[in-house]
C-alpha cells in the first residue's frame, strides 16, 4: 500500500509550527509496512487543498489529511472534502452527543459553532474524537482510502492509535512483503570515512538498503530489508548488522534511538563506578549530559567548571607552574585536572577537558577548536588531543561527545587511536 | 514572490526525522515577505525528486530544495539537478580548496569521495558551505530562482543566514506593502496570564497583529504591522511595543532572537561583575548556558556541580548539620550554597540551585519539581522557591531559565515576587 500525507495550515508554511504530525503519521505507517511516497503541506486555501487532494488520489492508494477542521472561519478542510467528493453535510447524532458530553464535562454550554462540528460529509464514516470536538473522517471510494483528522497533535494521535492504525492493519494483505528497519548509532567518524571503511555497500547489503544519516551527534546508519516473512526479514537485518559491526563496530555506540549518554550511564551503573568531571571550555555541558539521565546520582559524584586558573589550582590542585609553563590549554593541565578531580572527589573515574572553543581566544600555536580531553581511572591516565572547528556551540557539543565516547571506549577496552 | 520548499530524504517520510528544515526556511522566507505556497517532502528516489522539481517550477518563482547532497550512494539530489537542467558537472576549484582546508584543520586526509563534492552542475553558482563539504547551489533560469542546500540543519542555516536571505532581499521589489515584525521575549509567565494582563488586544494593536508563540523557553509575543512605507511600519511597531511593555514589561527580557543568557551576559559585562554557580539538580546546565556566550571568561569565574552532599560540604563549605536537619533540597542549603560559591570563588555574585528533577526522588513533603534558587551578591542574599512539573529535562530547563531570570531581575532592580 502506497500513501500520501497532506498537512493543512498556514502556520506550517510560515514555520510557526513544525510539522510533527507528518513525522508521527509517517512513522506509524512505516511501522505497519505502508510505504509513504510523499508529504505535502499547503495553506488554508481552497484551491491549494483541492489540488493536493487530487494529486494525492492519483498517486497513492491511501491519503491521510490533517488540519483545518477547527470551528473558526479559517478552517476549510471539511468544505473542501464536500466539494472534492461532490457530497453534502449531514448531522451525525452520535458525534453531536460526544460534543455535548465533552462540554458537559468541562461545564461549558454548547454553542451553534460547536454544534456545527457534528455535520459530517455524507460519504464519510465519522471517526470519534476522544479529546476534542472535530470528528475525523474515513472515506473509501474507487478502491482508495481517504482519511481526514484534526491537526491538534494529541487528538490526531489518539485517532491514529485507537482507530486508524488498527483498521489499516486489517486492510493490509498479510501475504505481502515485510519491511524491517534497524539503526546503528556511530560517533567520532565522518560520513565519508564511514562509507570508505564499509567498502562495497552492495556486497554488504545483499539486496538490503543502507542510509547514512549525519547529524551533530554523529552518523546514524539505517538498514532496511524486505522479505516475505517477518523472521527472514529479522534474520537478514541481523546478518547485515554483523557485517557492518565487523568493519566499523568500534564507532557504533548504540542501536535505534539510544543516546551516547544513556550508554555511558548504563556502563557506569553496571560496573558500579562513580565519575566526576573537571570542565574548562565545555562549561558544564559534560556534567549536564551525564545528569540528564534519571538516577544519575548513582554514578555521578561531582563536577567542577574550572573556568579561571585560580579555580583549577584551588579546587583541583592543578600545579600553578604547569599552567605557567604549558598554558591552561595543554596536555599537561588536562592530565592534572583529570587526576585532580578523581582524587579530590574520591571517584573511580575523573574526566577533564580544556580547550579553545572560539570564535576568539586562539594563540600562536593554539588554534580555535584545539581541545585536550583527559581520562583517569585506577589503572590508566591518558589525554587525547582533538582539533574541532570554529563554531563555539558546535565545538562544545563535539567536545562533550568526544569525552563521553572516550569514557565508553575506556570502559569497553576499545583502543582510543585509529 | 511565491515559493515552494522541497525536502528530500527517506528519513523524513518514515518519520525518523522531523522536518525542522522546512519550518526554518518557511519562517525565514515569510520574514522577508516571500509567500510560501507549498512544502513537499519526497524520498531519495530520482523520479519523485524530478517530479517535485517540475511541479514546483510550474507553481512558483522560487524553489528551495534541501537534502540528498551528502557524499554517499543514497544522496542523489545533485544528479537530479544535472538531469533536470540538462547540464553537466564541473569541478569548482574554490569549493575544492574549502574542502581541503576543512579537512586540513581537522587533520584528516581528503579522499576521492570528498573531492567529488567539489563537482558542481555547470548551470549553478555554488554556495560555500562553512560547516561541511557539500556546497549549495544557486540557479537562475527563465526568471525563476532554484536553490539547493544540504539537509544538515546547521549547514543549511548558515547558508540561509549568510548568503541566501541577503541575496533574496536584494531581489524583492520594494515598491509594495511593507510588512514588519518584532518579537518580544517573555519568561516566567504562562500564555493565559500574559493574555489576561494585556487586556483588550484589538485596542492595543490598532490594526496590527499579535501572535502568542509559547515554547519551552517562554512565550514570544510577535507583533506584525503593515504599512505603505517602512518608516510608518516601524513607528507603528514601536507604538505597540510601548503599550505592551507598559502592561507586562517586567516579564520581557529581550527582543527578537535575543536569548536570556545573552541578556544576562551583557548585564554582567556592562557592570564588570564576576559570577560563579553552585548547581545540584541542574547538573551544570546553568554554567553551560552562561558559557555559551563568546567572551564568557570576562564574567564567569567557576561553577560547581555539587551532586553529592560531600561535594557541597568540601567545595562550598555548606554546613553538614544544615543538610542533616533540613535536607539537601531546602531553602537553607540553597542559601549556603550561594554564599559558599560566592565567597570561595571571590566572585561578585553566587547563584545556586537545589531541587528534585524527577521522575523519581520525591520525599513526603518534597514533591518532584520542587526547586530552591539562591542568589547572593555584596548587598543581598535571597532564595526563591519554585514548583515545576514532572519531566526531568523540562525541569532542568525551567530551573536554569528561572535562575538566569533571577539574576536579570536582581541586576535590574525588578522585584522577584508578583
Amino acid at each position: 500500500m502506497n500513501a500520501n500525507i497532506i498537512s493543512i495550515g498556514d502556520e506550517l508554511l510560515i514555520g510557526q509550527t513544525t510539522n510533527t504530525n507528518a513525522s508521527f503519521i509517517g512513522n506509524e505507517l512505516s511501522e505497519i509496512n505502508i510505504n509513504i511516497s510523499k508529504i505535502v503541506t499547503v495553506g488554508d486555501e481552497a484551491s491549494s487543498i483541492l489540488d493536493s487532494f487530487e494529486s494525492a488520489r492519483e498517486q497513492s492508494d491511501l491519503v491521510i489529511v490533517t488540519g483545518g477542521l477547527g470551528p473558526t472561519h479559517d478552517d476549510i478542510t471539511r468544505t473542501c472534502v464536500v466539494k472534492f467528493f461532490n457530497t453534502e453535510l449531514i448531522q451525525n447524532e452520535e458525534i453531536l452527543e460526544d460534543i455535548k458530553s465533552l462540554f458537559g464535562k468541562r461545564n461549558r454550554e454548547v454553542t451553534d459553532v460547536n454544534r456545527a462540528q457534528a455535520l459530517v460529509p455524507k460519504i464519510a464514516e465519522p471517526i470519534r474524537n476522544q479529546h476534542g470536538t472535530a470528528p475525523g473522517m474515513w472515506i473509501e471510494k474507487d478502491g482508495k482510502i481517504f482519511i481526514v483528522m484534526p491537526g491538534v497533535p494529541y487528538e490526531m494521535k489518539a485517532m491514529m492509535n485507537d482507530v486508524i492504525v488498527p483498521r489499516l492493519i486489517e486492510k493490509i494483505d498479510d501475504s505481502g512483503i515485510w519491511i524491517k528497519r534497524r539503526s546503528l548509532q556511530t560517533t567520532g567518524i565522518p560520513e565519508s570515512t564511514l562509507s570508505e571503511k564499509l567498502g562495497d555497500i552492495e556486497e554488504l547489503l545483499e539486496g538490503g538498503k543502507l542510509a547514512f544519516l549525519p547529524s551533530i551527534t554523529g552518523v546514524k546508519l539505517r538498514i532496511t530489508v524486505e522479505a516475505f516473512n517477518e523472521e527472514t526479514a529479522i534474520n537478514k537485518l541481523s546478518e547485515i548488522e554483523q557485517k557492518i559491526r565487523s568493519k566499523v563496530g568500534r564507532y557504533i555506540y548504540g542501536k535505534d534511538d539510544e543516546s551516547l549518554e544513556e550508554v555511558v550511564a548504563r556502563l557506569l551503573e553496571e560496573r558500579q563506578l562513580k565519575i566526576s568531571t573537571a570542565e574548562s571550555c565545555t562549561g558544564g555541558l559534560i556534567a549536564n549530559s551525564l545528569t540528564n539521565i534519571s538516577g544519575s546520582s548513582n554514578y555521578f559524584e561531582r563536577g567542577v567548571v574550572c573556568y579561571s586558573n585560580a579555580s583549577k589550582v584551588e579546587i583541583l590542585s592543578v600545579d600553578e607552574d604547569t599552567i605557567q609553563k604549558h598554558g591552561a590549554v595543554s596536555m599537561e593541565v588536562a592530565m592534572q585536572m583529570a587526576e585532580g578531580v578523581k582524587s579530590t572527589s574520591g571517584s573511580d573515574i575523573g574526566i577533564s577537558v580544556t580547550g579553545i572553543m572560539g570564535p576568539k581566544g586562539a594563540e600562536t600555536d593554539k588554534p580555535v577548536g584545539l581541545v585536550f580531553i583527559g581520562y583517569c581511572d585506577d589503572k590508566v591516565c591518558t589525554v587525547k588531543k582533538h582539533i574541532f572547528g570554529n563554531e563555539r556551540l558546535l565545538n562544545k557539543q563535539r567536545t562533550m561527545r568526544a569525552a563521553l565516547d572516550m569514557i565508553r571506549k575506556q570502559l569497553l577496552g576499545i583502543p582510543l587511536d585509529d
